[in-house]
């Protein structure tokens, strides 16, 4: 049995993400905030934590991202993709609805339902969208824009269902483990994540970046968080197709340990949306053993 | 006269930001939201626009990125930069504090503040730092998280100032106009911003950031921002040392204009913080100036 930490209450996407990577007999474990779920892993209370790395329109997590890169280093072994879209939930005895309560970030993804379908209502912004199905269940508010899961703990009426502003939002989350860990094998539909901090210099991040080119892997993601010392001092958070397994990538890792301050992995793990790894001629993982194999084969003096 | 649109309601951050772009008889017009604030300047409704791009400690203002990535160029003119700390607003007739109202962002900026100084009090989540004043007045809450400005607004009383778990967090603003402008002049120590689409391929975004590199211009931001239509494509939002009146800067603009699907200028202006940009060897004006005039001569036949 494992105990899977989570960002909570029950009844938030995060909650409904945590599920996807559950057994049988795995148990769930509400954390208050995101570094509460990691530090529970760290410490050893919690085997994995469930924790969300981006949305489709609010983009990167902050809170997840700069928990990840300090701190005792955390491995991601697997990721789950949601949709989200949102559930209004209200009371049976609601007449007019007059509140709406959410979690800010929510409520800016409602905005345009809202205006639409709910004009006279006015949005109170909550600590999440489960605070905000207590805050109505409690008779604070008249209506809560939720996470689908949340109806499955409230007793509350369904208003509306498959709510977004925008079509196919989606957010990604990440399975976070402390090592040692065994590695997922790699599926050929495979992510790597790492977190380096480059020298604060000209050229820095092209170099970075060009040593990924290069060796033709191809970027899924970026991003820069300011390192919180000093303004304009950043770490960027790095994804890209692959698996520390494959001879290509290992190359790759190898070339920024060398050329960062300050490197962390982060993870490798089978993409949640199946896209298979777009390799370039002349970077297959083949093309990186023959040519290892010719370098020290020209070493012992057997072939020029 | 003119009028300055900001990210309202007064008595915020930004209406402090605000006022240090203002000369004596120009105006200030509170919006609702970062966009309203920008969609008035697109309109001809204000002349310009305050909006906060990034913050030391959250980093990038993804309602202000996106909103001027799309829609109307806008040109940023000027920036500024506040130092981020609050002040705790509280009524006369209120005893012990029970309830601790704010924007989520402050209040994630005050926490540890709030645990040492106010550990029976209950953090509350508002739309905004100069709304959780406002419901303080009221007296829906006990005390509120502000900005320092808000105190010349509502008739509270001051419980503490220049409260912040992070000493030195600072929030840089922009001031946007609609084109035609008049550009800033060079300083020296400028800064020039753009977003760009990179194509979606492998090593697009190296390749992009090299043309800045070999130019010897020292990047001092770069946020990748989801482009909302497909998961896995971003804008990217770049900043570096220089100003487009500059050869060197000037060069590089032509490159990322070739090289990119969609590049869209955001300005070039004095920086707040005074940072003089450092100029590598071969890479200063008077080399791209020498070498442009050498081309041009050995066009003409005239040298070799």
């Amino acid at each position: 049995m494992s105990r899977i930490a989570y960002f909570g209450p029950i009844g938030t996407f995060t909650e409904q993400a945590a599920r996807t990577f559950m057994t049988a007999d795995d148990e769930l474990v509400a954390a208050d905030t995101i570094p509460q779920a990691l530090d529970a892993v760290r410490r050893g209370e919690a085997d994995a934590a469930c924790v969300p790395v981006e949305n489709s329109v609010e983009g990167a997590v902050p809170a997840t991202l700069d928990s990840l890169a300090v701190g005792e280093p955390l491995i991601g072994v697997a990721e789950a993709l949601l949709p989200v879209h949102f559930s209004i939930l209200t009371r049976d005895d609601v007449g007019e609805i007059r509140t709406v309560a959410s979690h800010p970030h929510a409520l800016a993804q409602v905005r345009q339902w809202l205006a639409d379908n709910l004009p006279g209502a006015r949005a109170v912004a909550a600590g999440s969208t489960a605070a905000a199905a207590v805050a109505v269940q409690a008779g604070e508010f008249d209506a809560a824009v939720t996470a689908p899961v949340a109806v499955e703990h409230y007793p509350l009426k369904v208003l509306a269902t498959e709510v977004a502003d925008v079509r196919d939002a989606r957010t990604r989350f990440l399975l976070m483990r402390r090592p040692p860990v065994v590695l997922p094998e790699p599926t050929g539909a495979d992510r790597t994540s790492l977190v380096a901090a480059a020298a604060n210099r000209t050229g820095a991040l092209a170099e970075l970046l060009t040593e990924l080119a290069t060796r033709g892997i191809n970027l899924t993601r970026l991003d820069a968080r300011p390192n919180k010392q000093n303004f304009g001092e950043y770490r960027f958070f790095i994804d890209f197709e692959g698996h520390v397994a494959e001879p290509r990538i290992a190359d790759a890792l190898a070339a920024l340990r060398r050329r960062c301050r300050d490197v962390r992995f982060l993870g490798s793990f089978a993409r949640a949306d199946g896209v298979r790894a777009t390799i370039e001629p002349a970077a297959r993982n083949e093309d990186f053993t023959d040519a290892a194999g010719w370098v020290a084969a020209v070493q012992r003096g057997e072939q020029a």
